[in-house]
C-alpha cells in the first residue's frame, strides 16, 4: 500500500460537484466521545455513478475515503481521527426504495435508507423486515450491512448478512458491481456479497441491497419471566423453542442491575416488579395462524414453574403492555450511557458456556475493584453486552486508569471460552488491537491478502479493521 | 500464477507417507460421464496436519491439488481432466464427529463425514441437521460446504452456508485456519468462512466444520396437491406460509412429465394419481407443539380449493405415506438419468418470474425441436431443474449437436430474468464458460484478485471456477 495524500484542490475538482458539501461537525463525532474525526471533503452522492466518481477520484489522487451511514456505529468505523484527512462519503441522500416484491418477500433499497423507514415500507406491504436494533431510527441499511448488524431478532431471522440477497457496490477501483440479485440460491462464484458485508467499508461501498422480507407473524406475544440464574434462562430458552419452534423471535436477558439503572436514570419508566429480581428474560413470540401466543406463553411459564426454571412472570395482555416490556429492554443502553461505563464489551461465547462465563467474569471484575456490572443482551445468540460501571456514588472518571485492565480481563476470558470480542459491533478503529491480539493468525494473513488484492492503494476506510 | 508441474518423486516424498494410496478409477470418474480425470498421486489424510503437509508439499513443488469429498458433484469440480496430473486429496478418512452440543444446537464434524451419517448423529441427540439432498448417502460435508449445497430444505433452513458457524481449513500456503467457532454472532473481521464455502476447493480445503442443528419439529406432515400451473403453485406457497409460517419445510414442484418418466423407468413405484396431472407440488410441514400438520394441510387444501389454486390432493396419513410421497420426488433425478437428457440446467430466477420463465422456456425449446421437458425442483427457492430430453422413442445421441443451443437458449433466458445459471451445483469445470459469459465483470475481476491473493501459485483445484 502507498502512503495516502490529503485532499488536494485537484482531487476536489474530480469529485462530483453537485454532491460536495461543507463538512458539518456531526460527521466527525464518535458516538461515545472517544475521539474527533477529520474530513478533507464531504461528498453526499445521489447516485451510484456519483459514488463511483468519488472512488475513482480518490484512487487517482491516493486519498482515503470513509463511508458514512447513520453514524451510529460504536467502534469508530465511521470516524477517522488520524492520517491525512479523508473524503467522508455520506450515503444519506441515497434513500430510495427501488422496488418491493411482496410475493417474493424481497425489497430493494438504496443504502442510505433508515432502518425504521424500511420497517414501515415492509409493513405497508404486509411484510416484516426483521433486522432491529436500538438505533433503528437513525441507522442506515448500508452501514447496517457493512457492519453485519445483529440486534434482537437474530435468534429467529439471523444477522444482517442473512437478510441480504444481493448488493450493488462500488469496489475500490471505482468499478460498479451490479449484484442486486434477488435469488435464494445462486452458486456462481465466490461469495463477494458476504465479503463486502461486515467489511466495514474497507473493501468497497455498498450502494443498494436486495433485502429478504418475512411474512408477518399472524399473532405476537411477549412475556417477562424471572429466572434464578443464567443457567435457568438457557433451559427456559430450550423449553420455549420446544413449544414454539422458530416462533421464538427474541429471547433477551436482563439483570437486576439493569432495572436499577433504569429506575435511577428514568424514574418515570414503569418497573415490572416491585423488587428488581436478579435475572429476568424477555420472550417474544410471533406465531402462525391457529396458535394464541398468550396461551403458548402461559404453557411455557407453567412448565417453567414446575421445573423450577422460573418463579415469577408477566405475560403482556395488550399491545401497550408488549411495548412497555420492550421499552424496558430497549432503554437499557441509554440508561447505561447516563450512568457512564468504565468499559463496555460486546461479546459472544458458545451458548453452553454462558453461565460459566458470567460467573467467572463477575469474580474477576470483583477482584479488580468495586464495580457494578450490567450484563444483558441477546441470550439466544450467546451475545452479551457485558458492561462495567463504577460503584454507586462514584464517577467513571475515577476509574479511567482501570479501563484497559477491565477490558483485557473480560476479553481474555471470552477468548478462553472460544468466544468473540466483537459479537455484533464490528472492529472499526476501536478494536483493531483486539483483532490483532485475539484473531487467528492464518485468518488475519488471509484478510490482509484480500485487502491488498481488492484495495491495493489502501484508500477504503483507512485504519479501520486492519492497520493501514 | 506460475505453470504447474506434474507430481514428481520428490513431491511424493514430501507427502504424508501413511496417507498415500494407489489411485482407484472412481476418483477419476465424472458422474455424468463427461470426461475422465487424472491423478499423479492420491492422498487420503486422517488429520488436518496431514492435509497441511500435503498442501505445503504441493506448494513447494508447484503441483495442483484437487480436493475430493463424496464425488457426487455434478459440475466436475472434483475431476481434473487436463493440465499436469494433480494430487487428488480425498477426505474420506476424516469422518469423526469431534463434538456435539445438543443444548447449543451445534455439532462439530470432520469434512469427510457423510451427510446421512450426520443426519443420524443429529437424530440420536434429538436434533435435526436440515441440509438434505438426493445424494445424502454418499455426499460428504466438506464437499457440501465447498459447493454450498442446497437441496429440499433451503426454504426453511437456508443453504449449506447458512448452516455452518465455523470451519477449520488449510489455506493454499499450507497454514491452518482454526476457525471452528460455534458462535451465532462474531463480527471480528472479514467473512473468510463464507469465502471458503462455495469456493469449490479453489481457495483452500475445509477440514472440519461447526454445523448448526435445529430442534426437531414436534410433528411433521406431507401433502401432494395438484395445481393448475406454476402461478397457482406460487400462490399456494404464499397460502401455506400464511398458515404455517416457517413451518413450511419444503415446497417442491413436479410436473406430469416427471411422473411419466417415473412410470416409464420405475414401473413398481406407486403413482399418486390415476392420470399424471400437468403440475403438482409436494408440501412438507414441520410444526411446533399444539398444531397437527394433517389438520393444517387440510385447511390449506380447503382454502386452495376455494380459491381455485388446487383441484386435487393427497394428505399423507402415515409415515409410510410421507415416505412414498418423498420417494416420488427424490427418484426423479434417477429417472432423468435413465431417460438420458440432452441438456440439464440447474437454474434459479426471482420467485415472481417463475411462471413467465417456464412459459417462455417451453416455447423456446419447442422452437428448437421435438423435445420433452422435465421441469421440477425447489419452487420455494426459485430453483428449478430444467432438464430437456429427446422425444419419446428417440435417443439423446441423436441430439448431441443441439445440446449447446438448448443450453444457451435456457441460460440466456434465465440471465434475462436476473436469474442464476448455477443455483445450487456450483461452477466446477463444466460451467467456467457460463460464469465468464454471464458473470458481472466487476465481480469476476474481484474473484480473480482474491484467487491470486490467496493462492498465488494457483495450486488449489486448478481450472475449477476460474480458468487457470
Amino acid at each position: 500500500m502507498t502512503d495516502l495524500n490529503p485532499v488536494s484542490a485537484a482531487c476536489v475538482a474530480d469529485l462530483p460537484q453537485d454532491a460536495l458539501r461543507e463538512v458539518a461537525p456531526r460527521y466527525l463525532e464518535e458516538p461515545r466521545g472517544r475521539w474527533l474525526g477529520q474530513a478533507g471533503a464531504l461528498v453526499l452522492p445521489r447516485t451510484v455513478e456519483e459514488v463511483a466518481q468519488t472512488i475513482r477520484a480518490a484512487a487517482e489522487h491516493r486519498v482515503g475515503v470513509v463511508p458514512y451511514g447513520g453514524g451510529t456505529g460504536l467502534v469508530g468505523g465511521q470516524v477517522c481521527p488520524d492520517g491525512p484527512a479523508p473524503i467522508v462519503l455520506g450515503l444519506e441522500r441515497m434513500t430510495a426504495t427501488r422496488a418491493i416484491y411482496p410475493e417474493e418477500n424481497v425489497m430493494v433499497v438504496e443504502s442510505g435508507a433508515i432502518l425504521s423507514d424500511i420497517h414501515d415500507a415492509a409493513q405497508e406491504a404486509d411484510r416484516l423486515f426483521p433486522l432491529s436494533i436500538a438505533a433503528k431510527g437513525s441507522a442506515r441499511i448500508g452501514g447496517l450491512l457493512s457492519t453485519n448488524a445483529g440486534g434482537v431478532n437474530v435468534l429467529r431471522y439471523g444477522n444482517a448478512r442473512d437478510l441480504c440477497l444481493g448488493v450493488e457496490a462500488v469496489l475500490p477501483d471505482g468499478s460498479v458491481w451490479h449484484g442486486l440479485k434477488r435469488l435464494r440460491k445462486d452458486n456462481t462464484g465466490y461469495d463477494l456479497r458476504n465479503l463486502l458485508i461486515g467489511a466495514e467499508g474497507t473493501l468497497g461501498v455498498i450502494t443498494a441491497a436486495a433485502l429478504m422480507l418475512a411474512p408477518r407473524p399472524a399473532e405476537e406475544g411477549t412475556a417477562l419471566m424471572v429466572v434464578e440464574d443464567p443457567r435457568a434462562a438457557l433451559a427456559l430458552l430450550a423449553l420455549a423453542r420446544a413449544h414454539a419452534g422458530e416462533g421464538v423471535s427474541a429471547f433477551e436477558l436482563m439483570s437486576g442491575q439493569g432495572l436499577r439503572f433504569l429506575a435511577e436514570t428514568m424514574p418515570d419508566l414503569r418497573q415490572p416488579f416491585a423488587e428488581p429480581p436478579d435475572w429476568l428474560v424477555l420472550i417474544d413470540l410471533g406465531l402462525a395462524r391457529g396458535l394464541a401466543p398468550a396461551g403458548v406463553l402461559e404453557r411455557i411459564f407453567e412448565e417453567a414453574l414446575e421445573a423450577g426454571l422460573a418463579h415469577d412472570g408477566l405475560i403482556a395482555q395488550s399491545e401497550a403492555q408488549r411495548h412497555d416490556f420492550w421499552e424496558l429492554r430497549e432503554q437499557i443502553p441509554e440508561a447505561n450511557r447516563l450512568i457512564g461505563s468504565v468499559s463496555s464489551h460486546d461479546i459472544s461465547v458458545p451458548l453452553g458456556a454462558i453461565p460459566d462465563f458470567i460467573a467467572r467474569a463477575g469474580e474477576a471484575i470483583a477482584r479488580l475493584g468495586d464495580f457494578r456490572v450490567n450484563c444483558f443482551g441477546h441470550l439466544g445468540d450467546g451475545n452479551l453486552h457485558y458492561n462495567v460501571f463504577p460503584a454507586s456514588g462514584h464517577d467513571r472518571a475515577e476509574h479511567l486508569g482501570a479501563r484497559d485492565t477491565v477490558k483485557a480481563t473480560v476479553h481474555d476470558l471470552v477468548h478462553g471460552f472460544g468466544g468473540s470480542v466483537s459479537a455484533e459491533h464490528g472492529i472499526g478503529r476501536l478494536k483493531v488491537e483486539d483483532l490483532e491480539r485475539y484473531g487467528d493468525p492464518a485468518k488475519l494473513a488471509a484478510m490482509r491478502a484480500v485487502k491488498a488484492a481488492l484495495d491495493p492503494l489502501g484508500i477504503m476506510n483507512p485504519g479501520a479493521v486492519l492497520r493501514g
